[in-house]
């Protein structure tokens, strides 16, 4: 009991169990929270709970919503015959911001990844075939990351969607926009040489 | 709404608003907390209420405590004779630390700054005087920061207090131990030199 005050110590733990937030940055965290006026502390704790109360998945895309349907799927305007296969939710958000993809998503809450035990039923695809039963959708785009599981995910869900007559595509390679070639490393130059197109 | 889900959108601002979290930041703790068990959320959540109802005031030397009077005021085998003046409960923190000093404490939560408006009567001045009072007090450490406005409470308080017979001292000026020389600035090094003690 470092703080001799064990409301305190306990407020410490619950920040430092926060990813990316150590013991110094807990204790400035919570020394904050314990300066701020009763009702605005009232509101960070009910956020924590409402949040927990009213955010569910959505019953067809599987993103976080706080309706059955969330806002993307029941947006009418949207073009309902590509889904942007993801990995998380934060994933819809990252492709949100650019303004530019006017389809739907599918959000898988994991990556297949044997090494910690997580097949094909423990990530949503079961829900993503559904999807697919009827003829609307024309194009899944696997929007997973670049990484092993990333890579592993997206190729076996091409194979199972392929068959389906769906068309399975996958997001380009390349070097990032504003990046320097001089720090670029060799694979993801490689795959930017290999995918150049004509200007 | 960024994220389309109200709870989601106040959840990530109430993370934003503490010290020194940016936007991602929030939205990446507000996602763990989201991932939590419910249990483990209503303990966050109750945390932060439980912190700001137990929490107040020690009656004597203003740390903060869950009780009238705090911990060390009430230890019995502390040296009453010694009071350490701090602007803030987390410099108690530090000083019960280093496990050396046994004498008691005194938080003035804040320091005297007439440019943002706070004169000794913003701070816990009068009620060090109130503990002078007696002759129990034998020495005052001024341990506010070594920054102007540090600085400028201890000059008053050490005008004030002085008059009452009570010896009062300041931290000393150095080298951190385990710093290097050739980094340390020119008035840190001149103190240094100016305080230097026979070996």
């Amino acid at each position: 009991m470092e703080y001799n005050v064990l409301p305190l110590t306990r407020l410490v733990e619950q920040f430092e169990r926060l990813p990316g937030i150590g013991r110094k940055t807990a204790q400035r965290l919570a020394f904050f929270v314990l300066s701020l006026p009763k009702e605005e502390a009232q509101k960070f704790s009910d956020a924590i709970m409402d949040a927990h109360e009213k955010i569910k998945r959505c019953k067809i895309c599987q993103n976080l919503t706080d309706s059955e349907i969330c806002s993307i799927c029941s947006d009418e305007t949207r073009d309902r015959s590509t889904i942007c296969v993801v990995e998380d939710p934060r994933d819809v958000i990252a492709f949100e911001r650019t303004r530019e993809y006017r389809g739907l998503y599918h959000v898988l809450h994991g990556l297949i990844s044997p090494m910690d035990g997580i097949g094909p039923d423990q990530i949503y695809v079961k829900e993503l075939l559904a999807r697919l039963a009827d003829d609307t959708v024309k194009e899944v785009i696997m929007a997973t990351n670049p990484t092993v599981e990333g890579e592993a995910t997206a190729m076996y869900l091409s194979r199972i969607v392929k068959p389906l007559g769906v068309k399975v595509t996958r997001l380009a390679y390349g070097i990032p926009v504003g990046g320097n070639l001089e720090y670029a490393d060799e694979v993801t130059l490689y795959r930017a040489l290999e995918g150049r197109n004509e200007i």
